[in-house]
């Protein structure tokens, strides 16, 4: 008659993501080693923490449809507090403001569109890179000094480290890699918010070299439904990312989020600040 | 000895971001007739005017970077109250947490990010698209029954109208066409933020048709400076946009504004909703 602790059971991403209400719109979590990054929690595990607030939050109307999170300022080790209000709730709609605070100072900002989905006329338009299946592809080790790497499970088709010995400017800032969770875990939309993050600065491929660099803003669109994720199960994802421009110390980056099967699950963008 | 009347010099997009503040955080301002889409403002002109805010308040840092909008609710005609709260002061950074209100709904909600930018190594990646220069391109009359589209000049050089005659679907959603206000007015942050904007519906040209559409989150990255934009005077500027999926009544849809010696000035970022 042995139990196992429920604490063992848990995935480390579940743990990362897990807060406690505290009455109204209020929500207590704090951070993980797990997903460190080099001064601060990984964005993506701070996108996917301020979307599960609103997902547990008792008015909630639907499922994650546009979620854009503002890294204001830094995060340190220990509580937090997350506010999450529902600041217009309409027939089949509903928007969010989000704060997340560390005593007196607003950390990260936030809103988020949910809806409810329905059946419509679809299409794809972009188109489905063509890439080795992920079996085919060997999983590389994490390159940098963060812990959060360790999360995940990556095979880097493409650009997936910063060939810095090199030395030289590519002319292209394209990351692909297959990705999953790392021991897997099913996908739901935290997971989602969490892997559009995944892709490390694109300046760092760009210039061929390590930069000061942190993501400011970051605005993901969920277009794949709660089934959808669930049915991918223990399968790697595709993702995708690159830069259209680099300017007075901060660039752009957009990445995809592909099924195996070629559908386009989520995509995103965000700022970057980057130094020099 | 005859004066001319401060109104008449105005122009017509001054006059519809125009706010008085009204104390603290807040502005007082109304929609105007010359910027109405089919049952509220044109999204842009929103977009515009919640930018205004940030920008004529007194603790204002450095210059818009990023700024999401999230249409919650309609706008109706007449007047309505902006509340614009700096969240977070960092020594070259600050963001923003912004909601425009009539009466006691909340209408619309943003965030902004603002930074004083510095010189850093910069590099293009995105490619100008071949296309002729707006001298070689005819304006084009609106094509909707919405009065906004006259307070631009357009000179499309491709997919600027939906060919509803044609009634089959297109391959792609892409529209390119030179545009700058009318009358032209020399560009800043503001004119960016609603030019961002002023692509109709994808799904209107991918499907050949009109169905019911609106954002309802837009995200835009500001990438040119002040005297980048101030430079452009009356030229016009190249804009491109394009979607990547339609799923569920949702598609997103992703813009370009360029300079016409081929600077990326502007990239911006939008979620829709659409009906059928």
């Amino acid at each position: 008659m042995s139990a196992t602790p429920a604490s063992q059971t848990i995935h480390s991403f579940d743990h990362a993501i897990a807060l406690e209400p505290a009455g109204g719109n209020l929500f207590h979590g704090r951070t993980t080693p797990a997903y460190w990054n080099m001064i601060g929690p990984f964005g993506g595990i701070t996108a996917a923490t301020l979307l599960q607030a609103v997902l547990q939050h008792p008015e909630r109307l639907g499922d994650p449809s546009a979620l854009t999170v503002n890294f204001a300022g830094p995060i340190v080790e220990g509580p937090f507090v997350i506010e999450a209000r529902p600041v217009r709730t309409n027939r089949n709609t509903q928007h969010w403001t989000i704060e997340l605070r560390q005593g007196d100072e607003v950390a990260t900002t936030a809103t988020a569109f949910f809806a409810v989905r329905r059946e419509t006329w679809n299409c794809g338009e972009a188109v489905f890179p063509q890439v080795p299946p992920a079996s085919d592809v060997a999983p590389m080790a994490g390159f940098a000094p963060v812990r959060w790497l360790d999360a995940y499970e990556l095979r880097p088709v493409r650009g997936a480290k910063p060939n810095v010995e090199a030395g030289t400017e590519n002319p292209d800032s394209v990351t692909q890699f297959w990705l999953r969770d790392a021991p897997a875990r099913t996908p739901d939309f935290a997971a989602m918010a969490a892997w559009c993050d995944a892709f490390y600065p694109r300046i760092f491929l760009k210039r061929a070299g390590f930069v000061p660099a942190g993501t400011v803003s970051l605005t993901t669109y969920f277009h794949a439904d709660a089934p959808t994720l669930a049915a991918l199960g223990n399968s790697h994802v595709l993702g995708s990312a690159q830069a259209q421009v680099f300017r007075q110390g901060f660039f752009d980056q957009s990445a995809q989020i592909w099924s195996p099967q070629g559908e386009l699950l989520a995509t995103s963008h965000q700022i970057v600040y980057y130094k020099q």
